[in-house]
């Protein structure tokens, strides 16, 4: 599905896998019954519908399966530092990545970065440009990281993040990096925002 | 939830709804089983959630419920105008729209800003840079609008793109906008490459 001649720029990084192979195993094994009455549901073939879908033939309903959005702050300091968390919490922990989390149903996307920022690592953040929108097809996600301003707030250790620190963009600590939408967001900002800096090999991490 | 201080950029518009009202009622209406056990769900304080969830007390399976990606493109054509389709059906049939629709789980978001682009119009789009994010709690739905570049395929109407036009900026046809998403978008697709063009008064439409 993919056309080759379209440069993925830093708004459609793509994830490892390849598109098409419809709803993934781990998120199919939770889709046997339908949310509104109760019946199971079946996959295949629906009435005005492009593609099959999971859906019930009791009451109709058809079980959309959507990736959730994951909304990510880089906060920046005065300094020009990026500010990193240490995960205290699987995945991924022990190893640095950025604040985040899954964008609730009643909150914008900006109100979502605010809020997670501040939960994670007590700081105050203004989200700014976006660096890249990440999808990631094995985890039914797609994540968003904004670059942010610190405006408040004083860092403080979490249980989800028990370390929190601004590393230099020269001394970003590539082999401790939690994921691999951190890895390219990292990337991607400095190739945005310190070109002179060289980036490193890319890694296919999870 | 939304701190005032915060200027909220093309990347963060809100919607006309307040924050923190929870699940819409309409939504809420469907959710009523456990989508893997088939139990009835329930609204309530979760062990490890920091607020209340629906969750299945049979299974303990949580319903969490996140707001899904509407990717829309506009695409912009060598002369600098716009491109826009006559809606062919509800919502909003009649009145003028971008391409665009929901993310699907095996794609990512250029991929379907591509698909949705070329099933509505014909027409082959690479997307280009973000026009703005734009939250919509009322239909639990984050669109985003991608600035585009046609570098293919042949516009021909569809059932859901009755015409396909494109629009010099100075003359877009405010009054037959179908949604509040789409103005926003064009406004800030104005204010961003055209400042030399006033903007209409705001409207707050559906």
């Amino acid at each position: 599905m993919t056309d080759e001649r379209f440069e993925r720029g830093r708004d459609g990084r793509s994830s490892d896998l390849p598109s098409g192979l419809g709803v993934p195993r781990w998120l199919a094994a939770s889709l046997n019954f339908c949310a509104r009455c109760g019946s199971p549901l079946t996959f295949g073939v629906v009435l005005g519908e492009d593609r099959d879908r999971l859906a019930c033939s009791a009451c109709g309903h058809i079980a959309y399966v959507n990736p959730r959005l994951v909304v990510t702050t880089f906060p920046i300091t005065d300094a020009g530092e990026i500010l990193l968390i240490r995960r205290g919490i699987e995945p991924g922990v022990g190893s640095w990545a950025q604040p985040g989390g899954f964008l609730e149903v009643d909150e914008t996307v900006h109100e979502a970065a605010i809020r997670e920022t501040r939960e994670e690592t007590g700081l105050l953040v203004e989200p700014g440009e976006i660096i890249g929108l990440y999808t990631r097809l094995e985890a039914s996600v797609v994540a968003i990281a904004f670059e942010a301003r610190i405006v408040g707030g004083t860092a403080a250790p979490t249980i989800e993040a028990t370390e929190i620190r601004s590393y230099p963009p020269e001394a970003i600590p590539w082999a401790e990096i939690a994921f691999s939408t951190t890895i390219w967001a990292l990337r991607d900002w400095l190739a945005w925002r310190r070109p002179d800096i060289e980036l490193p090999t890319p890694r296919s991490g999870r």
